[in-house]
């Protein structure tokens, strides 16, 4: 095995030129194999292979900088630059994670995950370059979706006007992002397959920068030739380099966006090994969204090229029609379209994960919640039982959109309630709404849940009681009830317990009522503490005789890390609070 | 006057061809005069006079539909539908606002005052009309810089693909941004200037959208022929205008960055009436770039569009040279491109505007914070006594940027103070600082100021007392020394008076002190109170016998406000505070 041999780029560069195709069908062994058994970016990085190759072999890592847009292709690099025993060996299959990372190597430079940044970083990259008066290359490995996002557009405007030295952007260009492609820059990109870079209008040339094409970038050698020919260049250039997903493994060719990321599967048929057969929330919505939409043509399904936040599958997305738009990568446009879609008579309701809704801050402000447009957004993946990847944490949507005025920002604990609050949100025509999804499994209301959200900020009372109240929102609700039990269990009287359901105000009137028979006020929420909900009720109470204790997750960044650690480090558990509420009691605070 | 008759867009309609160009002037008197007594912007609107006309003439506002990009050149279309007065009589200068606003009038769509928008909104009623089958013509007016913003590029791209019907973009191509204009597509606009429309790589027709070249933007008949030819048109076009910014005054037309906004001039000279002569934050800091970067060439002042806010006038701009980088309207790639300097060697200062920085928050998490790149960002017009149109009030960075991990958040309350933070941050490489001016004048410190900012989240105790602790963040500093001499003077004891400096840490260790000697804790910031500083104290000592009031203002869109009356309030005068004391003090609460 060539692989074996490769520690670093440098022993790569002493290989001939034959025998790299070899290392490459090698690599993409290794690539399927880690994936069928601890899943991950596959179809992605099985397309890029020869074009990493071809990379570390014309330039010098780490003095000539690589930035990856996402760097969900990062894998043949993280192989070729000293990581590949997390890739061959299974047991260090978690060593190595699936995004570059500065702490694993010296080859890379930043910590990214979300879409169209790359061309913005190496911009900055060889400015300081620049103003220093070195010559290193900046490589930028950008594609499988990510160029329709706007900062890679703002990227492409700036480099092609005010970037004077180097800077070598390869656009790997393999017909798709997560799903289908969406945007007239891709009907631009097939004329210029289809001509071999020789199409008018050339959207990479439109912006000032100079273009080379390269028809198969699955092939090692014409990769090779064209980086030779552009390296040390002193001025912007893009080469678009034409590769096919999921090349080298059959299944994954035949099916690009099943196989964009996987978990665990067969590498005889390509199915999941242990797929999840229980209620899903993501299809629970779906299929309820599928039938609003045929009984109502003015609603419309909205996502940002991730179809997976409500499991939209191709046969969904069909059957949905004209009534379902991807806008491809590309969050703002998806929110203001949003706004102008709800303006103009129609009901949108967006959908993508808590971590994608950073990219589009100020939309919601100004474009939904200034103009009071009645869109409704679905936030999933927000929960510390969701993506644990540092650039995918979903815990920081509450302080992010909950002090946005005029949003209602509303939290479901369960299916019956989700739903409710949903139809309720399509249906209305004063406020933009926000809604975030349950992460705990899917639970079932244990009496009539309300059909009318209307009146604002207006808490549930789900259990009466004295002493303790227990503000517990959404998918920590089901915490509140074991907390309750185990309250009665240990002191031997009823708490309060309330479903808060709306993040974004208090219920001022409630919170009055609760000084009269209770002493402790306890907050429940799945998110970071600081700037969230808990904190809200805490300056309520603070002048008042009430104490008020909020647990929530601290203000940091995790990064694959254990849920259970996590939440007893942030004493997110029952006995934990208990020992709490002991403490205090047995103070003499409480009088 | 043929004004006078024009009260909607039918009136105008009656006009023969021959008596438009006559409007046209009497149109652009109206606006100098206003903005010579009222301020405003001028040069954006006197460009674009001719071109609303003919958007009026030929189409039928409201069943047609007209979004403006952040709308600051909307005022000939205020004029030309029934808000003519408040531009002509001067005691209703005040009554109509700078932006389109949907209150004011059934031909406004939107509230909008931030960039690059107008296509994405306007998707989005194009696509509403589809799905209900109707036919109306939806225009879009961008231009004056806008077109470099990334979400403008997504919406150019979801347009030229995925918009079936009926879309109007008409681009304003005066030349300019709020300064020159930056990126390449301005160098294509160039070609396509000088070619009449026929240069090659049209980045219009790029992203799949129709296009048409006007070469004289100011003419009223040849805009009116070209849209009376696409009225109607069942596909997204591209109308590429050309004008001249400040068109009709000469002083405007020769001073097109100084005239984009202006205060009330004198209309013989162009000069201001009422200049501010006073120290002023962004000169101050401006001077001190200047100086560090001649003493350090790694240093690099970054903006997005709005020199403004340093002050970076011109002349500045030449001096600081390839130090200086002015991304054009694109805040995500201005972030990401810090990052990028920050991480290969130099040492970035962007500054924005408060209201700004919505626009990049997800730059600010991912690329700066979870990279821990030492970049530094000033946050200018962070304040109730800032900016006060609704899209542009700088109240809400607190809770948006101070709850996302590894950013410090700084608030000096001084000049030195400032300075210091500035340029320790500027020298540090270990965090992303973040830097909020003050508002309320320049104040000068007391003694000596600390250079050192490395111990993060410790506070500064600038006056020993007892009883009530007041923590008075950045720029309500002052007002937190006038609150603790009024205690003095009420109650006869000192109260503790602190600088906490940090916006996104408690001092754990100086709280916990407290508690020994203190019974009230106020907490005073210039912000909103959710989400906030205050809540974070609030939240601390919860469970606790210090009781805790927040100051701050309440989470509402606040839109051409009186700040007193607004800070009347929210009780944020220190009668009030008092007043708010003694009932505490009052109460059997205290005990």
């Amino acid at each position: 095995m060539y692989l074996e041999k490769i520690n670093c780029p440098i022993d790569l560069k002493k290989m001939s030129m034959d025998a790299l195709p070899i290392l490459a069908t090698e690599i993409r062994e290794v690539l399927i194999n880690k994936a069928s058994v601890f899943g991950g970016h596959l179809s992605s990085n099985l397309g890029i292979v020869d074009a990493t190759i071809a990379i570390h072999y014309v330039f010098d890592s780490p003095k000539d900088k690589i930035v990856f847009d996402v760097s969900h292709q990062c894998y043949t690099h993280k192989i070729l630059t000293g990581r590949k025993d997390g890739f061959i060996e299974p047991d260090k299959y978690s060593k190595i994670n699936g995004y570059t990372n500065p702490e694993e190597s010296i080859h890379d430079y930043f910590r990214v995950g979300h879409t169209a940044t790359s061309i913005s970083l190496a911009c900055g990259m060889a400015k300081a370059r620049d103003l220093r008066g070195d010559n290193e290359n900046i490589i930028v490995i950008i594609g499988d979706g990510s160029l329709s996002g706007g900062e890679a557009l703002e990227g492409l405007d700036y480099a092609g006007s005010d970037i004077k030295g180097n800077l070598i952007i390869i656009f790997n260009d393999n017909q798709m992002s997560i799903a289908e492609n969406h945007g007239g820059i891709y009907n631009n990109l097939q004329l210029l397959r289809e001509t071999e870079g020789q199409a008018e209008n050339n959207i990479f040339r439109a912006f000032g920068c100079d273009y080379r094409f390269v028809k198969d970038g699955n092939d090692v050698a014409s990769v090779i030739k064209v980086l030779q020919e552009v390296k040390d260049i002193e001025h912007p250039i893009v080469i678009h380099i034409c590769t096919t997903k999921g090349k080298g493994y059959s299944y994954a060719e035949k099916n690009k966006e099943q196989t964009h990321w996987v978990r665990p599967f067969s590498l005889q048929n390509g199915e999941e090994k242990n797929p999840f057969n229980g209620e899903r929330y993501d299809r629970i919505i779906r299929d309820y969204l599928i039938d609003k939409m045929k009984a109502d043509s003015a609603v419309v399904t909205m996502i940002a090229a991730v179809p997976d936040a409500l499991s939209f599958s191709e046969e969904y997305r069909k059957k949905a029609g004209e009534q379902f738009v991807d806008v491809g990568i590309a969050e703002e446009h998806a929110i203001s379209m949003a706004a102008g879609i709800a303006r103009n008579g129609g009901k949108p309701v967006f959908a993508t994960m808590s971590t994608f809704y950073q990219r589009t801050y100020d939309q919601i402000s100004q474009e939904l919640c200034i103009n009071m447009a009645p869109a409704t957004l679905i936030v999933v993946n927000a929960s510390v039982y969701a993506a644990n990847d540092v650039t995918h944490i979903g815990i920081f949507d509450i302080p992010m959109m909950s002090n946005i005025p005029n949003l209602v920002y509303l939290a479901p604990t369960n299916k019956q309630e989700y739903l409710a609050m949903l139809d309720w949100s399509i249906e209305q025509n004063e406020y933009p709404v926000a809604i975030r999804a349950p992460r705990n499994g899917v639970f079932y209301a244990k009496g009539e849940v309300d059909s009318d959200y209307s009146e604002l900020n207006k808490y549930k009372v789900t259990q009466e009681g004295s002493n303790i109240a227990i503000i517990a929102l959404g998918d920590f609700y089901q915490m509140g009830e074991n907390l309750a039990d185990e309250i009665v269990f240990k002191y031997g009287f009823n708490p309060t317990l309330i479903n808060p359901r709306y993040i974004t105000g208090i219920d001022d009137k409630l919170l009055e009522q609760l000084k009269n028979e209770h002493y402790i006020v306890i907050t429940l929420e799945d998110g970071v503490l600081e700037g969230g909900f808990g904190q809200k009720i805490a300056s309520f109470y603070g002048t008042s005789t009430v104490k008020v204790i909020n647990y929530g997750l601290k203000k940091e960044f995790l990064d694959r890390y254990n849920v259970e650690k996590t939440m007893e480090k942030n004493r997110l558990r029952i006995d934990l609070i208990i020992n709490d509420l002991d403490e205090l009691v047995n103070s003499n605070i409480i009088v």
